[in-house]
């Protein structure tokens, strides 16, 4: 494409660089911040630059944070001694949103993929095992995607802290609220069968 | 949504004011971002802020420029006695794009949409008006969407220019190039058959 100037070629550029943005949405996007103010714009931009400079990980459990420690980590009511690994920080802001849980985090950073080239060492996995072999964990809490990947990943953390004092499990995979029963897969519907709970009211 | 960091908030937020982009989708996007060299970030909101800085409308024309004048109205080359009307920068680089156009433009800057509160004097057609009776122009080419409208703006136009010496001609509607027949809608097809032309090869 022929862009009119050489300012806005770029803008676009640098747009279309984001996963998920073509050309033309960037080009829509851009449009859109040139009939904006200034003053919008340098806080997208600054908030950006920011972001990228200031943001830290926390040094326990790896989520985003602020400071040195994470926010969930340093917050004194929550228990330490159970510890819920998930894949990256949407999932810790699924659960947190879920209000169910109070134990801790530890953030993997990705899920073990050798399809994308992604190996033990590429996680937080060394971290989560000397995190637990420094002992006050009693549970470690398995909260990956249901997917080969997840599985593999699974297996990989299990083999790795079997010979620590902690109980190791995994959250539970069944038919999902409001799902119908005959619409449901038979790997999920098995798995919601032999997973079966006493019944409480 | 509760967010781990408020430096990661404050880009969520940020970026979510653009069109199209929600919530999770702010969210995918900057913690992209948050992956890439701090350099890269720092590139792309460079080129808003510098974007909105540095780009000009042609004096003119009204399109987007680097400079007082854009390139196509700064090319000797073009045919500046032939003026085509478009909606916007990008029907601009449409056109452009066809390599089969030699004159000039004029940005409107949107199309009369009573409904979303744009009249014509939020446009640029005073300024098309003073163009035109400046002299020097001996076609005025009306290439806006095919829609109420643009039927609309069209008409606004062709009373304002009426009583100048100036031919005003309007882009051709019919039938896109492999569409099928049977498949074309009727008001289409009764323009493309009023609007037929002498067949050459």
């Amino acid at each position: 494409m022929n862009y009119p100037s050489t300012l806005l070629q770029r803008a676009v550029g640098e747009m279309s660089r984001l996963p998920g943005i073509g050309q033309k949405t960037a080009l829509r996007l851009v449009l859109h911040l040139l009939r904006q103010e200034r003053g919008e714009v340098e806080n997208l931009a600054q908030s950006l630059i920011e972001l990228r400079r200031g943001v830290r990980y926390c040094n326990v459990c790896h989520n985003l944070c602020d400071s040195e420690l994470c926010e969930i980590c340093s917050t004194p009511s929550r228990d330490k001694s159970t510890v819920c690994v998930v894949e990256n920080v949407q999932d810790v802001m699924a659960i947190e949103n879920t209000q169910q849980y109070t134990g801790v985090y530890h953030v993997l950073g990705g899920i073990i993929s050798p399809m994308e080239g992604i190996g033990p060492s590429d996680l937080t996995i060394e971290s989560l095992v000397e995190r637990v072999s420094q002992g006050g964990i009693s549970e470690v809490i398995l909260a990956l995607s249901p997917t080969m990947e997840g599985d593999t990943t699974n297996f990989y953390i299990y083999r790795k802290l079997q010979d620590f004092p902690v109980q190791i499990s995994v959250i539970a995979r069944g038919i999902a609220q409001n799902d119908e029963l005959q619409y449901t897969d038979e790997v999920t519907l098995g798995r919601a069968l032999a997973g079966r709970i006493p019944f409480k009211v």
